[in-house]
C-alpha cells in the first residue's frame, strides 16, 4: 500500500463537510492528473486509491492529496483466498474500497469524470450535494411533485399526508453527468453525438419498489446504513460480462433500502464526464448483460425479503440465496456470483469486525493501516 | 350556455397542436381576463368555461376566443338529477366540462394562473408542453435517470432493460406552478413568503405503485384513455371539505393507470401562479381532509382491482365499492362519495353513449350544443 502526504500547506475550504467522516474512493488504471481540477473541493478528504490492472505500475497522484493505494497484490494479501470476490480489470474493483474504508460515508467517483459547471457558470462542488442529499431525509413512500421537499425554497406540496413529512434516512445519493451521457453500446453506437446539455436542478427519491440503473460514476453512500450492500459483483477479467457492476450493486441496494426503510436519492451534483469509451469494446462486455437483464429486472422486481432480515447484512445473504435459487438457471455465471456475495459478505466482516460482533473473523489483516 | 365566436380574425399559431382535438377546461367565479395573457397559445383551441357560483352572474370572455360556457343552471338542466354529482362552490365542477366534451384530449387551467417564463426569458406554451408530454410514451416500469427518455438530448440509460423502452401511453400531463407553490393550509400559514422559483427542465414518468398529489392548477390529460377517473368528487357547498378534489381524482387516476398500464408524467410545464388563496379560509375547507388522507393513502396504497376490469369505467365502479367497503367507516362523507361515483359514470354515459354501447341511456341531453 502506497501512502500519500500533505506536501503543500493549502487551507481547508469551509465546505469540507464531514472531513474526517468521509472516504473519496478513486478506481484507476492511470495517473490522477484529474484531480488536480477537483482539488479545492477534496483536498480536506482522505482518497482510496484502488489500482486496477497491472500492480507493478505506479499510479502517479498530485502532490498534497491525503491518500491511500492499494493494488491487485495488496487485495490479495489483505483478503487471501477472498479476493476472488473482488473484479480485476473492471472497475468494479472500487468496492475494495468500500469495504477498506472506516468512514461512516463514501463518495466515489471516476477518473474520467470533472468539475460541471452550473447554468450561471459556477464551478459545481459535486461532493457538497451528495453530502446534503445524504444528510437530509429521502421520501419513498409518497412523491412531491415539487421534488426534494428538503431543499431551500421548496417543501411538501397540498395533499402530501403529513405523516411521512420526517421522511427516512438517506442511504445513497446517485449524482448525474453532464456532457457525455451514461448510455449503454447500442445507444453510444445509435447516437455517437449525443451530449447531455440539459441541467436539470432537481433531487429526487426514487420511490419505493421502483428500480433504477445506478451508475458508479459519481456516487455517495451511508457506509454504515448501506455498505455491506454495495458490492460492485463478478466483472471484468475471467467473467463473462462488464459494465453491469454497479447496475447489480444498484438493484441490490434498492431492493434492500425497500425493505430496510431507507432512501435513495437522484439527481444533483452533476460532473462533467469528458470522455466516452468505446462502444464496440463496451459491446463485447454488455451483450450478456443485454439479455440477462431482461430476467434479472423482473427477479429484482418481484423479490420479497423476509422480514426478519433487519440488517444489510442479513438482507444480502439471503439475497444471495434468491439469487442462486432463480437465477442459476439463467447462466451458471449467477450460482457463482451469489458464492461471491456471501464471500463478499465474509470479507467485510473480517475487515469490519466491530459491525458483526458474531463474527468469528475479527483480525486486523496485515497492511490495512491508514497512511497521511 | 352560452356561446362566444371569432369577432377577431387571427392567424392559426403553428404551434396549435391537435387544435380540433383538445379542449381547455377552465372553471371560474369572474371574468376571464386572464386569457388575455394566453391569447397566442389558447385562440386557436375551443375552451369550456364551467360557471361556479351565482349562474345569474355574467362572466365576460375576452372577444376571439371560441367557448361555450356551462353555468349551475346549465349543469342542472343537463344532467338532471345525476347533477348532484357535480360539486358547487367549488373548483371540483371543472369535471363537468371534461364530461361534456367530446374531444380526445383535455387541458384545465386555473384563472389565476399565467404564462410563466423559461430561464431564458422566453414565455411557455404550456399547453404545447402538455401535448408533447401525452402524444409521447410513458415509462412507469423502470425509472430512467435522466428522466423522459423520449425529450430532444435523451434516451434511456445503460442498464434500462431494452423490452421496456417502447413504454405504455401515457394518460394524464402535469404541470407545475412557478411563483405560487401548491402549498396546504399549514405550509401557507408557516411559510406565507416562500415562492417557487426553481425551474426544474424535467419531465418525469410517476413509477407505478407510487402516489403523487394531482393538481388540478395547469393539467392535461387522454380524455379516451382515462376520462371517467377524472372526477373531482363531492367538495364546497354542503360538504365536509374542499381543495381534495383534485387529490381525490389523482388518487383514483393513479390506480386506475397502475391497473391498466397507462403512464402518467409530471414536471414540465410550469405556469405563473399569481395569487394564494387564504390560507384561514384553506384551513376550514382542509383540515377534515389532512387527517382523513392519512386513511386514505394507505387505502390507495394497498387497493387492488380485479383483473377482469378491463376498461376505466368498470375499474372506476369497482373503485367505488371499494371506497365504500372500506373508507365508510371513516366517515359517512365517503359513502356519499362513493354513491357520487357511481352517479358520475352514469351521467358520463349519458352524454357519451358511444363510448359503453350496453349503456340504457343514449339520448343527448338537451342544450349541450356546441357553440362557436
Amino acid at each position: 500500500m502506497v501512502s500519500g502526504s500533505y506536501l503543500t500547506s493549502t487551507p481547508t475550504p469551509s465546505t469540507s463537510l464531514l472531513k474526517d467522516e468521509l472516504d473519496i474512493v478513486i478506481p484507476t488504471i492511470r495517473n490522477l492528473d484529474f484531480l488536480e481540477m477537483w482539488r479545492p473541493f477534496f483536498q480536506s478528504y482522505h482518497l482510496i486509491i484502488v489500482q486496477d490492472g497491472d500492480p507493478s505500475k505506479t499510479i502517479r497522484v498530485p502532490d498534497g492529496f491525503d491518500y491511500e493505494l492499494y493494488n491487485r497484490n495488496d487485495i490479495n494479501r489483505i483478503l487471501g483466498p477472498k479476493a476472488a470476490c473482488i473484479s480485476f480489470k473492471d472497475s468494479a474493483c472500487r468496492c475494495f474500497g468500500y469495504m477498506i474504508s472506516k468512514k461512516k460515508y463514501i463518495f466515489t467517483i471516476d477518473d474520467d469524470c470533472f468539475v460541471a459547471k452550473d447554468p450561471s457558470g459556477k464551478e459545481i462542488n459535486a461532493l457538497e450535494q451528495h453530502i446534503k442529499n445524504l444528510l437530509s431525509p429521502s421520501t419513498p413512500f409518497f412523491f412531491n411533485t415539487l421534488y426534494d421537499p428538503y431543499r431551500e425554497g421548496a417543501d411538501f406540496v397540498r395533499g402530501y399526508p403529513f405523516s411521512l413529512r420526517e421522511g427516512v434516512q438517506t442511504a445513497v445519493s446517485h449524482g448525474l453527468w453532464l456532457n457525455i451521457p451514461d448510455y449503454d453500446a447500442p445507444t453510444q453506437l445509435v447516437k455517437p453525438l449525443e451530449r447531455n446539455k440539459r441541467y436539470v436542478d432537481a433531487v429526487l427519491t426514487v420511490p419505493r419498489g421502483t428500480l433504477f440503473p445506478m451508475c458508479g460514476m459519481n456516487l455517495a453512500f451511508n457506509r454504515e446504513l448501506i455498505g455491506p450492500a454495495m458490492y460492485f459483483g463478478l466483472m471484468g477479467d475471467g467473467q463473462p460480462i462488464g459494465r453491469y457492476d454497479d447496475m447489480w450493486a444498484g438493484w441490490c441496494m434498492k431492493v434492500i433500502c425497500d425493505h430496510l426503510g431507507l432512501g435513495v436519492k437522484t439527481g444533483l451534483p452533476y460532473i462533467w464526464h469528458s470522455k466516452a469509451s468505446n462502444p464496440f469494446v463496451n459491446l463485447k462486455k454488455e451483450y450478456r448483460g443485454i439479455y440477462w437483464q431482461e430476467e434479472l429486472i423482473p427477479f429484482f422486481q418481484t423479490a420479497v425479503l423476509p422480514k426478519e432480515c433487519t440488517t444489510v447484512r442479513t438482507c444480502y445473504l439471503e439475497l444471495s440465496k434468491l439469487v442462486k435459487a432463480k437465477l442459476g438457471k439463467v447462466d451458471d455465471y449467477f450460482n457463482k456470483l451469489a458464492d461471491a456475495m456471501v464471500t463478499w459478505i465474509g470479507a467485510w466482516d473480517e475487515l469490519n469486525p466491530s459491525e458483526n460482533p458474531g463474527s468469528t473473523a475479527a483480525v486486523k489483516p496485515n497492511g490495512a493501516a491508514k497512511g497521511k
